[in-house]
């Protein structure tokens, strides 16, 4: 089932209960080798282990069957929004990330330096991943070299990290449905933005992206590495229903990476600010806004980024230093404490996967199933099967009393 | 959950994997008495339980909870056709089934050959399951004797197996929702088509159906068993969405009955020929075509017919049949396997039923569960749980490599 904000935007009710949503970024693994562990099977982890115990356990489902999640959708499927209906851009997510203040009339796109070689094909679609401090230069020589003001529309280039930018165009009458310049492959020239929503604003908005794109590659064709660009994800603030306003609960979103802040941004969560990258800094963190808040989105993500390795003993570790953290955790005395994956990212595969993911709800009001251990088989057999993402808020609020009775 | 088209037909890419979807009809069962075991329970299948164990496990829905399928709805649901908003008459499905080049303007029937007494009362709803060769001759008297060409239509009537038939009657204006004639029971007289849209459409087709109706009885007549006659199913083809465009696959049908052809037929699909009706020459058939096809949907038809028999040793042979000819299949080296029915049909029963249908995926991304043989209540501790068949194709296209990513 997939659920949606409906009924939850009428039942929900304040209280004292705190509710922690503890998500590590790909966390579903599978066996490298037939007869074989998962990395979360592998993992010595003693404290999620008895959480999952005292807990009711089951499998997510991020998207649809067989679907392979992004991160955005897939963090916005664990949010409550079905990420089939609520189509957000990267750009968006990129741009929210690092703290932009993304306005109704604004376009924002994430951008790739790139290299192209001679004849215009790119021959690296990041550039040779340069430095941060170089993509700041990049972007400060585009900011002072670029324009549409004659069109009357603002720009902004925003570093992100590495090769990574986000361009953002203000001004009114953007829209449609823009496809992307990244041939993602190499060896092809870039693609220019085409609008397949077929409106006058689609039009007009692709060519204006076009006219700046062109721009900004005579700008950056001195360069010696990063001497084209790319844009992905062109669109706008799609303006979604609020978490805080729909669940009635001041929320705060404790995350490293800019996408993750970005996307907790969209649905109306605080970003809260912290030293260090760490599990155990976001755990200090966490306990130092406790009081501020009802709900805490945390965000892991170097399970994520050591699947995609095929790393399969670092993601092992990473699983173990959150497992670490889960006294201190306890210790806050949350009402309910949800752990689970945005989506898989088994080592074996080096990618995101379709995997349904392994998913804990622990609280005083769960009831426990037979399940003895956290891991991919082990939550196979418990209580709450395979069930669609969207459903985790809502049963999170139920066991924190947040929703009032459905009817007399 | 129930899976649509939406999101897939945008996602699915194609490569170089090969899926095979293994259709034992009937499957499910049950045991004949307390304590014991159904058919696949009881049945030899070292091959299909190593499957199940390398696999990932599940019971599949075809239609909705308690409701008991018929055979083009239930195929429809395993191609990923909702069956509840795709309902297609049974009389596309036939004259598809036998090769007949159905066009848009065309409305099907399946027709059965009936004995009516002296009063017009059905007393046989087969006409004694008179010979293929006696239905021929029928269908050819029919062709010669009856007529709608002073109305302007076309008609065509073709022989099945034994007691069925398909009239075809082609024209501009055909349509609406049209009733059977069948009784359904023995002792009552045959219905008047009547037409259930309210359209003038329909009852231009009602009174047109019901006056070649007349017509044939009146041909009949004089026949010592097939004096009478009933039609079912009457619709035209509703123009499915193709599956081959949807999913970028090329799909073969390998199937020994008509009906299967024509739901595989109706979703684009190519039907194979091929010699033999065993699952040996299937297998075969198979073999011949692996390289030409991506996908490969292969239909056991005797597990249902000696289900529906009450013949609980040869659907648990024909079970056994199936097991041995797995190493050939696995010889080709397939990237999924699903192996599952399209419904249940217990010999206890001797009936198709409701029970949800033990499924296994087979695959080198396959999560491997906890599972140990391919049997009702081994799958029910699978990692699926009970999914909607709906979901087997979209599930196998992940684990195939199949669809792209759902956004950045």
């Amino acid at each position: 089932m997939i659920t949606d904000h409906g009924v939850y935007k009428h039942l929900a009710q304040k209280n004292a209960s705190k509710i922690v949503l503890l998500v590590m970024d790909g966390l579903g693994g599978l066996p490298m080798h037939v007869n074989g562990l998962t990395e979360l099977e592998t993992a010595n982890t003693p404290n999620l282990d008895r959480m999952a115990r005292e807990g009711t356990n089951g499998r997510s489902l991020p998207i649809r069957p067989g679907v392979t999640p992004g991160s955005g959708p897939a963090h916005l499927s664990m949010f409550s929004y079905d990420p089939v209906r609520y189509d957000i851009g990267r750009g968006v997510l990129e741009a929210l990330g690092i703290g932009f203040d993304l306005g109704p009339d604004d376009l924002a796109a994430r951008g790739n330096f790139a290299t192209v070689d001679e004849n215009g094909l790119v021959t690296d679609r990041r550039a040779g991943r340069i430095s941060t401090e170089e993509c700041v230069r990049l972007c400060e020589k585009l900011q002072a070299n670029t324009s549409l003001a004659d069109e009357g529309y603002e720009i902004f280039i925003e570093p992100v990290k590495e090769h990574r930018f986000v361009l953002v165009i203000r001004g009114e009458g953007l829209g449609g449905e823009l496809t992307e310049t990244d041939p993602l492959v190499t060896g092809k020239a870039p693609l220019p933005v085409e609008d397949e929503s077929g409106t006058a604003e689609g039009a007009h908005t692709a060519a204006l992206v076009n006219k700046w794109v062109a721009q900004a590659r005579a700008v950056l064709a001195d360069e010696p590495r990063a001497n084209s660009l790319n844009l992905r994800g062109l669109a706008k603030d799609p303006g979604l229903p609020q978490f805080t306003d729909i669940y009635q609960m001041r929320a705060a979103a404790i995350a490293v990476y800019p996408m993750y802040k970005g996307v907790a941004q969209l649905v109306g969560m605080d970003v809260i600010d912290f030293e260090g990258d760490r599990p155990k800094h976001e755990i200090a963190a966490l306990s130092r806004v406790w009081e501020d808040y009802d709900f805490f989105f945390i965000h892991i993500k170097k399970t994520d980024s050591y699947g995609e390795d095929g790393n399969f003993d670092a993601k092992v570790h990473e699983i173990e230093a959150v497992d670490q953290i889960i006294p201190d955790l306890l210790a806050l005395d949350p009402t309910v404490v949800i752990v689970t994956g945005d989506h898989s990212t088994p080592a074996k595969l080096r990618s995101h996967s379709y995997h349904p993911v392994p998913t804990l709800f622990w609280g005083e009001d769960v009831m426990p199933d037979n399940v003895s251990a956290f891991g991919e088989r082990a939550s196979e057999t418990g209580a709450m099967g395979v069930f669609h993402a969207t459903g985790m808020i809502p049963w999170a609020l139920g066991y924190a009393g947040r929703l009032a009775r459905f009817g007399a």
